[in-house]
């Protein structure tokens, strides 16, 4: 991949970044000036101060998201500091314009507690109709995303639920292709951090459709130390609270006893972790989701050799790439166009369920739509604004 | 005006703001996804990480500047609040694009407090090269903007420098016009808010051109109670201030008493203040600069029928027109162009001087230039970065 390095480092230093902005209004002449700017934006404003929600129509607010991080999780490069995290912001600020036309804008922030970015968040939100928080360390991303759930615009932590929908989605299909249902698959997650407790939640309520909330019944978590059970003395806050949901015949035991008999591997940890060997522990046909990257955690044609019948990673050098480009512009958009509070977990799963049915043609290496596929963020968008709509997310008009 | 009124409302409201991003790099191949986000995107965030400084190259915070305001002084509209300052902050977003590249963004907050200002801008400083406080109130503003001057970008309230400076170049002007030393003016400056207090500011050093400090010797300011002085004993901490460098002949009085014998009245006050009758107290040949808007403290024909010999307003429909598009975009390209750490009052006076000079054939009706003349910006910027460079205020490459 390293072809991609220095072509990457080449295009930011010669075009200093790849984020910009732009005038949708004229500015070449004085009526131009006077009514964007002094005097006629006076009356604007002056509409907007009797009626807040007006600003959604009137200004950028109804169409940007501010991209959030305190760089303590950027990729896999770990806590580098707001600084270093910008490229990724400005990168992920320039697909949600590509795929939603969202106005994404980028925002790094010195701010280590969950107290000061939950207290940054609060403080520039009257800007943006939509918070995106990204690379920031588990647990604190989890209790900084709870803490923001109340201000009155969605506040979504994309590496919990975004790459948790394209996983479901993935899910959802491979269930199709291997005719499993998939309340009754053995789950088996392998990292307990943003993304793993993100996909264990929502497996809490998968369904059949978008309406219909059933759970996976046995879906175990494992972190470095094995099995998270109640058995275990070394779990924080955020284990504990899985152990609400996960794991409900109470086993222990390392990752290899964990796949033993299981339908499903989920990896969120790191590459180069199972052999085929492993796979052949688990039932037949199992459906491996490998996603550490760049290396996943057993490359595909290892996992097929061993039996697998669906395999995804996070590569787009292979079949079935989880990527989280197919969820977050069309979560936004949708969520934008109903004018949403929140994002709720239903629409999490109406999401997940409308990128699986974006496929037009399942098949084993065809679980997921392609991440250029510019159709799926509307699809995504209309059952997440539909689902906002139902459990009566909206802002008042 | 009331036409501007309703067509800004029809624009807004159909384009939904004023203010958009844009890539720009190409999204449209699995390459260009590899180039523009992972895995390329990881190489510059490494680099950044091992070296900060290379952030002004790589990414969008070399161009960026933010545009903050918590809505406590907008326009003459007052404390209407972040969300209503919104779409004054995008015109200013586009207009430091239209006139001088840069890509500003806007960021209205809910924050009351100098304190709560000031921390709010220290963190999101990471993402930005400059940041342009604007329509924050007196006397808070002061406070905030001398607090973040060690942040390592410029911090700029533009309400009282932008509006001060082309003042400055005003005044450098009208006194080739009418033949008087600018530092043997004496000025009446009516309104001690932001704008009067920085333009009293920058009279201590006007000198003959950006490189000589020399001030003008009588400088007079008044506000609702009269002429400031330390026979009052009402003043706040700022207006103790100008009594450091204004009133040295300790006069008492109000507006009328000031006038008395006055070359030069700066209105930043209020509409229909001033009579013809009024005029005639001062010198003769007065220079008038009536800032007040919509309506000036006095109309251009009552000053000129009273014998004014120059008069300036804050109107596009009367010559002379002081506009602060004229320095802020060229202000803040020299200070990013340096890559300067401050915008200290050298800058600030180095470009009053070099928007004086771009007028080329100065007359009484032609002090400053057309605000719409696309060529100033760049002249304002080589002079405000020639001046950073030379006061060693640029962050070392």
């Amino acid at each position: 991949m390293s072809k991609y390095f220095q072509q990457s480092l080449d295009i930011h230093r010669y075009l200093r970044g790849k984020w910009a902005i732009e005038s949708k209004v004229p500015l070449q002449s004085r009526d131009d000036l006077s009514v964007a700017y002094t005097p006629g934006v006076a009356a604007v404003s002056n509409h907007i101060a009797e009626d807040a929600n007006s600003s959604y129509a009137l200004t950028m607010k109804g169409n940007s998201v501010a991209i959030v991080s305190d760089g303590s999780a950027v990729l896999g490069l770990g806590n580098i500091g707001p600084q270093a995290a910008l490229p990724v912001m400005e990168g992920k600020a320039i697909l949600f314009k590509e795929f939603a036309d969202i106005d994404g804008v980028p925002l790094v922030i010195n701010a280590a507690s969950v107290d000061e970015i939950v207290t940054t968040v609060r403080t520039v939100a009257p800007t943006f109709g939509g918070i995106n928080l990204e690379d920031i360390a588990a647990p604190k991303c989890f209790e900084i995303e709870e803490a923001l759930q109340d201000i009155g615009i969605p506040v979504f932590h994309d590496d919990q639920h975004g790459t948790a929908i394209v996983l479901l989605a993935a899910l959802i299909n491979a269930c199709k292709v291997t005719n499993k249902p998939i309340e009754s698959l053995k789950v088996v997650i392998n990292g307990a951090g943003a993304a793993g407790t993100a996909i264990a939640r929502l497996l809490r309520c998968v369904g059949h459709d978008a309406n219909s909330c059933i759970p996976v019944e046995d879906v175990l978590v494992c972190d470095s130390q094995g099995i998270i059970s109640k058995n275990r003395d070394n779990l924080n806050d955020e284990k504990l609270k899985l152990l609400g949901y996960t794991n409900r015949f109470n086993r222990d035991g390392n990752l290899l006893d964990a796949l033993k008999g299981a339908d499903v591997f989920i990896g969120v940890s790191k590459g180069n972790l199972l052999s085929g060997d492993d796979i052949k522990l688990m039932n037949e046909g199992p459906i491996i989701l490998a996603m550490a990257n760049p290396i996943p955690e057993i490359m595909p044609d290892e996992a097929l050799a061993a039996g697998a019948s669906v395999v995804g990673t996070g590569r787009s050098d292979f079949p079935n790439q989880v990527n989280n480009v197919l969820a977050f512009p069309g979560i936004f958009r949708g969520a934008l166009d109903a004018r949403a509070t929140r994002i709720s977990e239903g629409m999490k799963i109406a999401a997940a369920h409308a990128l699986a049915n974006a496929v037009n043609h399942i098949s084993a290496s065809h679980v997921l739509p392609d991440p250029l596929n510019r159709n799926v963020a509307q699809k995504v968008a209309e059952a997440v604004k539909a689902k906002a709509i139902e459990e009566k997310l909206q802002r008042p008009l």
